[in-house]
């Protein structure tokens, strides 16, 4: 079988953690489709069309990946796109306690989808978008956290401010 | 790709949460390979052979499932096969943290093999092997935790004793 | 001695998970008063009236159960009441963190009041209010996690937003 | 009703974090019965008979309390008594966990019987009975630990060795 | 050599465990910075001149301490002032993951400066910031807590809203 | 003051995690005493002079470290020594409630010995002494996870058996 997985997140913004993922994906998966949630709990820092725009850019130069953007429950994207597997990574316990709620309710809602869980590089384990928006804001250099584009445009967010 | 995995375990023995996650493998991979450990830390209950053979009974009704024994590492065992996955499943906090430390480990033993987790259904989620033979050499009836047969074995293994 | 436990939450909305909890606590308490907490740290989705209704006609089946609802601290309520135990439910780790804090503190603040804690039937160990809001915002069919009537009522609210 | 626990343990050996436990449960119960379990997994420090009579020295003021032994499932036992209530200490994250297996396991194996947890006053929240054996085997003077005549069991104890 | 630390956080307000750490931190180190953090992710409930304030109140008793405010990453702040040390509290598993995140993004920042961890009183190991802001608003009697001089000022901000 | 530190452990054995603490150690403190554990709960591998060797040999390019081997509780060998400062690395979840644990009993036991923590390079938070036994036992090539020479001392253990 030709086996496709969906990467979603609210990729705000997507860091070299996210990417880490993706390439440790294609060596399991034929095509990964990364899908840039539209509507998230809490306000974004960026857009949709940005957060979509900084995952195209980022992932353009892998091959079997391609990006999308999706509204509504997770699972029923899946459904729609006939594609059986979503991807995640896993950091820390805080992490797994969230994906272990998401994975079991997802489950119940849709009996056909499985959730499988990669971990990122050790060198990636302590990064999340939420830190780098929080150091972005302190003025911090993210080289080493994210790609030089993602860079510019969190610095252009806090300028505004 | 014909995308083939691993799923390796010491299976001492095999309970209902095992057989729930190799059910979940399939919709994922082509084929699983449930690799019986030979050397295990602790002394188990059950020989390698005994481990083996309820393995292969407690698959034998899945297709593309197939049973073999390993010693040494099982990167090693996994390059050899040829199979650059390795499945396992996670349960608990206490799992997480030692399937992250074996994951990076393996990650840094052999860069080639990627390793992927599987949440069990809620109902399994509690059971581990530890449990079930605490529980078994109480006298407790293991209906809905193991297979038949296993019930059976580890009864006899309490008896003897 | 007449056993009364006191069931204090936000209930925004109940799930099956709280009934869950109702039910095991009946077998071990003679009365219990689920209290709904006026004042909440985050803003509720639903009114404390429309709380408090709901809780109402979900354990309208039940003999030995009232529902009350305080503002300010919970063990100045109970010493009100003159119950002694608070019984709490505990599903995960993160939970159990903030349980742990929270009776500590109690307990500072009134030594007189106990707080014990139930584990719910694991099918609803993954059920969170939380959770339940953002799945009903997304669209989520959420029949199995809460009473036909709060299912209505949350289809209500995110139609109105 | 006149409700009444059982508070089952290895007390290998009896410490001032149960004791505490024993005396918050009696705010709750009208009855308590430690059970102290004949056959453990690890092998204990002092046999069945010293833990016994450990226990039974340590709670002989409490009027409510009554020391009991039992070998095989604590659910058993807890039927064969006909009390439908376990209670356990919750200390730390670790505990939770297999606390939680326990429950779970325990309510498969007996439905009627319900576990519910306690937290220990936070000067016992640390302290176990393994920690306190590593303790005594090193010398350490454990007033404030456990009672005086454990204290004086454990240095016997470490002396033969 | 003469080791000095800082002590960076936002003391919203300052409490028991706060001091607690500070007097610990005063066994190892000949000089302590408290740094009262200027900008902060969440709102806080007290100005930066109040916090600073309060703090400076607060450990006036002290000889080897001093109080400074810091806008921007901490280590930064640290490497200005020439202090390579920054010192934490450590009480929970919450706090160790965002702990643990914080302290390799800002080993990866400022490669010069270490963190040390110390733990609290067990006394003091559940209180935070946070849980006191909580009982303040609903209108504990916060005594054993936080100083005299912060519930009063704790009372006057719940008073106004 | 010169502050000196406490590195105990039972180097079991010696692990590139274990020097980069002593290195991290050396910015902060003006001597440190790595003390080698001679009773130890669980039989170690090495003997406490192959223990005590190992060490001596990884350290030897220090110039401000010592070794020593302590036997019994640590805040007593401390206390002899008149070092106030016991050091300790914090990897995982289950390392902080140990240590947890012993901080507090260490402190209950010697009030006047105060415990660090330091965090590792994210490239050793997944090594521990345990796992680098298990992987040498099967045969796993430890280059990256310990000295030349504890890898050659680890193969003729392994080979002996």
């Amino acid at each position: 079988m030709c086996q496709k997985a969906i990467y979603p997140g609210s990729f705000d913004p997507i860091t070299f953690g996210h990417l880490d993922l993706i390439e440790r994906g294609l060596k399991i998966f034929d095509e990964i489709t990364v899908a840039v949630a539209v509507s998230l709990q809490k306000d974004p820092l960026f857009t949709v069309e940005e957060r979509f725009n900084m995952v195209e850019q980022a992932v353009k130069h892998f091959d079997r990946v391609t990006v999308d953007r999706f509204d509504g429950l997770v699972v029923e994207y899946a459904q729609k796109k006939k594609i059986s597997v979503i991807m995640r990574g896993l950091r820390m316990i805080s992490d797994f306690e969230y994906e272990f709620q998401m994975a079991l309710t997802n489950r119940k809602l849709a009996d056909d989808i499985e959730t499988i869980y990669l971990m990122p590089s050790e060198q990636y384990s302590y990064i999340s978008s939420t830190l780098i928006k929080e150091a972005a804001s302190l003025g911090a250099d993210l080289k080493g956290f994210v790609p030089r584009f993602v860079e510019e445009a969190l610095k252009k967010k806090f300028k505004k401010k």
